[in-house]
């Protein structure tokens, strides 16, 4: 799908080919770009993130492993009210826990050690926070960007979550840390 | 589904009883107030709102004319950067546009004259601005707060997309119009 064949924004992610599941995460990233290119409001970049993530994880034409078994797709950022937390950003699916601990669950752990967690099952995560009871397996991506003073610093956290054990794999990793680089370049954070 | 049966935050919407539209827009507004009890992060509240919203339209045991056919439940509000235009927020759905004139289209229109826009048939709608070719009709609801001056401010607007025609009516707009005063008084906006 190339951007020339875009009539509206929700053609995004209106995937119409067969594709792998590295050509679907090769694709996520080439519409992040195009929709992040003008656009630096985390929110709205973080809304249209969770669908693109969402549809590229859901669509039937990929053979993801975890094809049509993702049931969260979205984001935490840091607490602006209380920077020893995050808190619920955008995000589809079921409704989700609005704060969690920095260093607590899957999420928290991603945003103390600033490092990607591929938890292929969660029930064997020590201290896993469970959102949703039907979330098997889970991977969060630690998103940092640039602060004022030259340093890197913890935005937040891209958070997956699939119905199956399992769901992700390295290859899912490698993109997905290339699209919290991107998030975390493309966004001006308040 | 009263609290004392939720275990998880997604069993919020995990819809078990036959409901009418009526029973479950009431739902809606008991969930949104106990999700936003202690909460007042416009990001947070709004993103978890836009998933009651998706799962409450969507409930196949709801008997709501649009049924299973809401393509987009989410919020657009005003653009910090600039007052003139409404930015994309938290949703459910495909891809979106990330920016609309207020006065334009029907976000717009309802954020301009501060009004519900009841669209039944979205063609109909003079200069509606299509994000997804799909969308038959649409309901917009204004959301104001009171400001530190004391007067009303516009805060954004919820827009909920059906993929068939007339399909809100009377009833969603008046449950959805009180949802959004619960909504600008929950929440500090920034």
């Amino acid at each position: 799908m190339g951007n020339s064949e875009i009539k509206h924004h929700a053609d995004y992610v209106n995937f119409t080919a067969t594709t792998t599941k590295q050509e679907s995460l090769e694709l996520l990233l080439e519409s992040y770009k195009a929709l992040s290119d003008s656009q630096d409001n985390w929110v709205c970049n973080l809304a249209n993130c969770s669908s693109l993530l969402w549809h590229t994880y859901n669509n039937p034409s990929s053979s993801s492993s975890s094809e049509g078994q993702v049931n969260w797709s979205g984001f935490y950022v840091i607490d602006p009210q209380n920077p020893k937390q995050l808190i619920l950003g955008p995000f589809m699916g079921k409704v989700a826990c609005q704060q969690i601990q920095i260093g607590k669950g899957v999420c928290g752990t991603a945003a103390l050690k600033k490092e990607t967690q591929l938890v292929k099952d969660v029930e064997k995560f020590p201290g896993h926070i469970a959102c949703d009871g039907e979330t098997k397996s889970e991977i969060v991506v630690p998103i940092l960007s640039v602060g004022d003073d030259g340093e890197k610093v913890l935005r937040g956290v891209l958070d997956i979550d699939c119905l199956k054990l399992e769901g992700f794999d390295e290859t899912d990793q490698k993109f997905l840390e290339e699209l919290c680089r991107l998030i975390g370049s493309s966004c001006k954070w308040n």
